[in-house]
């Protein structure tokens, strides 16, 4: 059996601008459109021209895409005006854009409430609306807002918005879920009943995910037969956002019955720019990409527990729904206290590092993660850290420097105009090569200023650290024992791009966002091969004292 | 037609216990089984007794829920032993919980590959597991792992395994999507084919959310027979996360054809305590509530732009699939400064507060409580904070001491015995009654050596603080505007029992702490009616020094 088309629609730029949070500029809108094409996405609705400077500014030199249809979105006329004669109408029609998605009104409720005029009259501009989009040698969508609810509240009325709109042209008529509580069974019985009036290859899916089924619901209406679905990238959107098509993609792709009766714009090589591409929004939005996410989260493909990591390395099919390679992303092997010897070597291969099963050594290195678990570590999160700790019983990471001392003052005082201040400074002292280096520093808090104050001077390692930056912070305030402890979690980064991320765990925070902040800087020595310090002092943890 | 009852089964303490970066403490798990009790939760799963020194603790000692049944988590017996000779097993059966609920393979594949024995030996140490649990007078779950995959690899082997928990006296039989790739028409679909073996008033589902389809899996499970359903607060669990029964709860509950199918436990009184449930568990973990969350998010009824406002002024159903007021959440109008002055009404009046709504000072507050939010502070958690600067907006708070300067230090050095100590001092000035009063004080950390100075000697405020004691901390980086700032929030109790809650913001860290630790100490003074100080010197706002 043949496959149908399904054509995918992303209204990032145009939903998704409405999320509470967001806010893009012109060059964002352009750099997620090329990656949109790129990923072998059919439309892309970059914006509303006329509705705001910067989507006016976007429609006034629109990129040049290689395969998606641009996109403008827009209203229906206003009421008692032609088509012609309604300035943000024909702003809409009058871009650089192929195509343009109208919204109009299709539950009588509204078209009385909210517009104040008669069902026929709306029937009415809506053909006229499409009819004019049709006429400027542009490709018409129709957006049936309120579908769901209109249908259920006046089906007949609902059915003569979408014939209208189909009879004039529209060469998609998407049904649009606006408020977002439409259940997938509801969706299917629709569509279905739908189908009778629109065939299904000139029907789309619109949906939101006020009820957490904006995913399902797009799926039921695909399986009732829509062939385009809309939604956004990483699910943005008002409220709670729109269907998420970097979750919806792979499904249509990769699984049952989906990738058996339908087929999408998306090449096997496309598909693995997925993650990058999910990861490109939020690093527009500079936002933390959130690890959970479905298929290209970090967390999607990691496992924990003994057992399980055994097995999942014997056949990844054991515990993997599908390849994550296949979505561009990959497999994490965590470490934890729940953790057996298996999960340690997983996770020494994917640093590099090879061992025998035999070896002390993964022994004593479990052991000592257990210990540090115990009091507080977490290296989950913190690979960096444990890379360090796992070299360390290796003997792999040469002796860079040895910190003999620091200490941090944090004032607040009246300053010499008599107003209040608060300031933090630093002085670190340093052995590199049997010399002891001392420098000062001061920041907008104790860890800013110890931070300053180690770059300052780190002698022959200085230049290693011109390209570090420190990405984000995190305080975790955990009861070990009786005792309250701080875990530290310092994530970095440099020129290279790589990110990692380090821990420091003591009843002190400042000593916790110190150690956390030496394994950043002993990270980035040792994956630059600097050399080891001449002479080595000796050096001894450090004990917190107790009072 | 009569409604059956569904389950409700929260395993957050347990399969959420594996999330990436989740770390309850035995304190933690106590409040959230209480929360869920309250909600009507029907099962309540605690942990796995054994695993770890957590579970056992919490389950050495279990809380007394008023109507969910405490459950613990196991594994069947291990092959090659008598389930009363497995030490795992009876630790999970003999504990003080009402319900057991043991995990067992269901997929050929995973009992050839995994646990390496026949088929029939699986089947009977599946059935020895239940019978032995029955027969410590314990409800027996069985959750049947893999079910989906194997049922479609083996589905006559999957039906035995069922079949033998259901005749060895198993109350329910959980079909458990482990690897999370199954797709809601599929499970539709084999739910059906289930219960032609086994009555789906015994079925249960728990399903994870590797397609972003948890949820409808859920539902459609329910709609093809299955009685009890498993999930999570806020969807937590490991990789994307388990069935997220803050999403699922208001859908069943409220939404057909579910509420005209089956009722839950969970009344609608209860259901008002959705929203605040859903973010306790953000406050013990620590983490920002998220906002675009169905049902309970912040955005999850806001509404922008004034034709939508005023049609959903006129008629919430205009643009609300259901009352927000019925979870226990708020419509927010993005644009509208009545909202705001509603809440503060509203807020004060939670303190005690009454003011005529056109008292200019409740639009002074208003501003300045926006002026706050904006850098950064949040007095939702922290209503003592919030009560103090009304007050003080309304001159009810007496000018009780200044503080003129502190400073803190926190050195790492060696000792005299050529270890490496870290010690943190603190030396705070203050002025009571006209009287400058220096004290120093020494800690764990910078915050805990302030703590100590400020209280050794408050003049005559001293005897108030007595019984004082910070029961818990917690730090947050945000991003106000362009900068990192760090909140903090301090909870206080005292020998009355009340608990009450402090803010600081800061870009130092020490400054946000101390600012926290100062309302804390000023809500005590304030609620126990201390004196006013008798020589009132002029006081600023810190301001914090600019590098």
């Amino acid at each position: 059996m043949g496959r149908e088309r399904l054509y995918l629609f992303d209204t990032t730029l145009r939903d998704g601008a409405q999320t509470q949070g967001v806010d893009f500029s012109v060059e964002d809108k352009r750099t997620i459109a090329n990656a949109l094409d790129g990923l072998g996405i059919d439309y892309v609705e970059g914006g509303w021209p006329g509705a705001n400077p910067v989507d006016s500014e976007f429609f006034a030199d629109v990129p040049k895409l290689k395969q998606a249809r641009l996109t403008a979105f827009g209203m229906t006329r206003r009421p008692g005006r032609s088509a012609s004669n309604d300035p943000g109408l024909v702003a809409v029609i009058e871009t650089g854009a192929v195509a343009a998605c109208l919204v109009g009104k299709t539950w009588d409720f509204h078209v009385k409430v909210a517009l104040g005029i008669s069902l026929d009259e709306n029937v009415e501009l809506i053909a006229d609306s499409v009819r004019a989009v049709r006429e400027s040698g542009r490709e018409a969508l129709f957006d049936a807002e309120h579908f769901f609810d209109g249908y259920q509240a006046n089906p007949d009325f609902a059915i003569r918005c979408l014939t209208a709109a189909h009879e004039a042209g529209a060469r998609w008529i998407v049904l649009c879920d606006t408020n977002g509580g439409v259940l997938p069974d509801a969706v299917e019985r629709i569509v279905r009943e739908v189908t009778a009036h629109v065939p299904g290859d000139r029907l789309g899916i619109h949906c939101h995910n006020d009820t957490e089924n904006a995913v399902a619901n797009s799926l039921a209406a695909v399986r009732a037969g829509v062939r385009m679905v809309q939604g956004t990238l990483n699910g943005i959107g008002e409220r709670c956002g729109n269907a998420n098509l970097v979750s919806l993609i792979p499904s249509l792709v990769l699984k049952a019955p989906y990738r058996d009766i339908v087929e999408t714009g998306i090449t096997a090589e496309a598909l693995k720019r997925l993650t990058p591409t999910s990861h490109l929004l939020d690093e527009v939005l500079n936002r933390l990409p959130n690890r959970h996410a479905p298929y290209v989260g970090s967390s999607a493909f990691a496992h924990k527990g003994g057992l399980h990591v055994s097995a999942v390395q014997k056949d990844p099919t054991t515990y993997e729904h599908v390849p994550p390679e296949a979505i561009g992303n990959k497999r994490h092997i965590l470490v934890s206290a729940q953790a057996g010897k298996s999960n340690i070597l997983a996770q020494l291969a994917e640093i590099g590092v090879d061992l025998d099963p035999k070896d002390k050594r993964v022994g004593r290195l479990l052991d000592e993660v257990k210990r540090r678990e115990h009091v507080g570590y977490s290296y989950d999160g913190a690979l960096a850290s444990f890379g360090l700790l796992a070299r360390r019983a290796l003997d792999q990471v040469p002796r860079y420097f040895d910190v003999s001392s620091f200490r941090v003052i944090v004032e607040r005082r009246h300053n010499a105009k008599g107003q209040l201040i608060t300031v933090s400074e630093a002085i670190v002292k340093i052995v590199v090569d049997g010399e002891t280096i001392m420098s000062a520093g001061e920041g907008n808090g104790p860890v800013n200023a110890l931070d300053t104050a180690l770059r300052k001077d780190l002698g022959k390692y200085s230049h290693y650290l011109a390209d570090l930056r420190l990405v984000d912070f995190k305080v975790r305030i955990l009861t070990a024992g009786t005792e309250a402890v701080t875990r530290v979690l310092i994530e970095s980064t440099d020129d290279t791009g790589e990110r990692w991320f380090t821990v420091g765990v003591s009843p002190n925070i400042v000593d916790a966002s110190f150690d956390a902040l030496i394994d950043s800087i002993t990270h980035k020595l040792y994956r630059d091969g600097a050399p080891a310090s001449v002479t080595v002092t000796p050096i001894e943890l450090p004990r917190t004292a107790k009072r």
